[in-house]
């Protein structure tokens, strides 16, 4: 089969790969009917050392929809033909981490492309724990909702995950730093949980527009000391209760603490480019919980799934552009340029 | 009256100082009937730099329980004769912070020896917003729960804060770095609030003994790496669901996030001695939170007051050592070489 393959920074590629097939039976082999490319993704696009003439490539890709085609003989919930979206991490569903909604750190969970386990950004998969990973969705796999049933996958349920680590909650006052698709994401989750003013950080104008669209009221561009006056100057002087931090990078950590209200928490879901949070004293005297990490989106998708079904939310908005799997690697180009905001690849 | 002033490390002196009289009519003057000296008060003990020949002392002390002589006129609470404690910091009690229980971040609040607000070591001290910073107790200005209801000022509060912070609740696995009179304290806190297994990292036979009593299941003596070992054996290699931070030195931290379980929270209430949090990638992967802070014991005392008035805990027993105000130098002195725990002065 074809599959997306990554050989160092900038060295993306689109080729041939054995064929999945099924090995454990809680197995289900899947033909990928969507998939798409993570802003993450877009780390080892800028920094990856090159593996080499003789050395293996990294299988890419952990978000995606795919229709069952076969099934290992311990599945007891997924038939052949079945619609499923797959969470960006897969989980058997029993211990006790996944009984906790902390899927990301299930016992016998791992992640999609490592070690023997397919990428998501190919035509199929074999997908271990089926049971506990896959989550059946009523639709038929050309459905029109599919853009935003594939963010169930992992950026809705991480810009979820951010809100509710920011401890989001009806007439708080909201802050998402990063204009990327999980922070846009994050704008509609916490409209969704009943924040009261959302604000945005973000320099692009295409993409602040759809955080507006979102539910945003109130869009920062500024950024370092500009963009935590401005958000103070949004909220009487105090910033905000919850902060989303949607970025990584250490100007956007700092500044999510500097933005919080004291007793408020900074909920992070983007991928920490950093060896410690900074201002360890600020957030100290002014009791501002750290909190998130990689998101479980499993434990969210049963939560998000009836909003996105009745079309009452539209995270599929964020994606800008779609591309055959074949031009996956000018995806990864086109985002990482900011030309695009994030990219649907149909295999 | 006589007062404990620091002029730099080590130097540590009773004068006298100017007696305290009403200056807003929101506040009571008070007569010291006991007072402590607080690990935190060690931070400055080994660093401050000394003010030299004609500089100003810093006043010291935070933790006190006094007799109320005077009162403002505005004051409605409080009467002459009234035997009080005031926590460490003190609040207005009518301002939206210390509505949502974070009187450290009052909007009217301060800190004890401050600009010319009176330290705690001392014969007297004028409160401001006296309404709101004291709490009347119960008892005979020498009632025999003195010491535990001192607690209630900080060092008790603060390690409460510790285990709310950390998440403590019935069944849950906790663990506590650091056996100084805070760390202490979290092991009766969490004892309190229903933990099923407390371990206390600490290498003091005298402290953790007492951590025994107080509630602890386990103790480990180890350090660094080897702590995290016998942390994870102790928890069937998973951490703790709760770890209760109550040193605030780089290493103290790293191993609350190692011995945290993934999902788990620290409660740090150990003054930061860190520029920044580390583990950043590890607390992100695992999703542990970071939590905690300076202690709003004014937010705990109402809580607190019963279990400590009906005998039920006895968080006065971190108290090993009693000097009059005169002395408290050496109780300094004592703190610092680790003689004593925690020294009670009586003035």
């Amino acid at each position: 089969m074809r599959a997306t393959v990554m050989y160092g920074a900038g060295d993306v590629r689109v080729e041939d790969v054995p064929d999945p097939s099924l090995r454990e039976p809680t197995d289900v082999l899947l033909r990928i009917t969507r998939a798409c490319i993570c802003g993450s993704d877009l780390w080892p696009y800028k920094s990856m050392e090159p593996v080499g003439e003789t050395g293996d490539g990294a299988r890419m890709g952990h978000e995606f929809i795919g229709v069952v085609e076969d099934v290992g003989a311990d599945v007891g919930t997924l038939a052949k033909g079945d619609v499923v979206v797959a969470p960006f991490v897969f989980s058997d569903g029993t211990c006790d981490f996944c009984d906790e909604g902390l899927h990301t750190s299930c016992r016998h969970g791992g992640f999609w492309g490592a070690g023997d386990v397919d990428g998501g950004q190919g035509e199929a998969v074999r997908v271990p724990h089926a049971d506990g990973t896959l989550v059946k969705l009523p639709v038929a796999e050309d459905d029109a909702l599919m853009a935003s049933l594939l963010t169930l996958s992992d950026v809705y349920a991480t810009g979820h995950h951010a809100a509710v680590n920011a401890g989001v909650a009806p007439g708080k006052t909201v802050a998402v730093v990063g204009d990327g698709a999980v922070g846009l994401c994050g704008v509609l989750a916490a409209k969704r949980l009943g924040a009261e003013q959302i604000i945005i950080l973000g320099r692009h104008e295409d993409r602040t527009s759809l955080a507006r669209e979102f539910g945003a009221t109130d869009v920062v561009a500024e950024r370092g000391k500009e963009a935590t006056a401005k958000v103070r100057e949004l909220t009487g002087g105090d910033g905000c209760h919850s902060v989303l931090e949607c970025v990584g990078m250490e100007d956007a950590i700092v500044t999510a603490i500097k933005i919080a209200r004291s007793g408020g928490s900074v909920g992070r879901v983007g991928v920490s480019q950093v060896p410690s949070i900074p201002l360890s004293m600020e957030s100290f005297r002014r009791n501002i919980t750290i909190s998130g990490g990689i998101a479980p989106a499993r434990a969210y998708i049963d939560e998000l799934l009836p909003d996105v079904l009745e079309g009452r939310i539209e995270p599929g908005r964020v994606f800008d552009r779609t591309l055959p799997l074949d031009e996956t690697p000018d995806g990864y180009r086109a985002m990482n340029d900011r030309e695009a905001i994030k990219v649907l690849v149909r295999p």
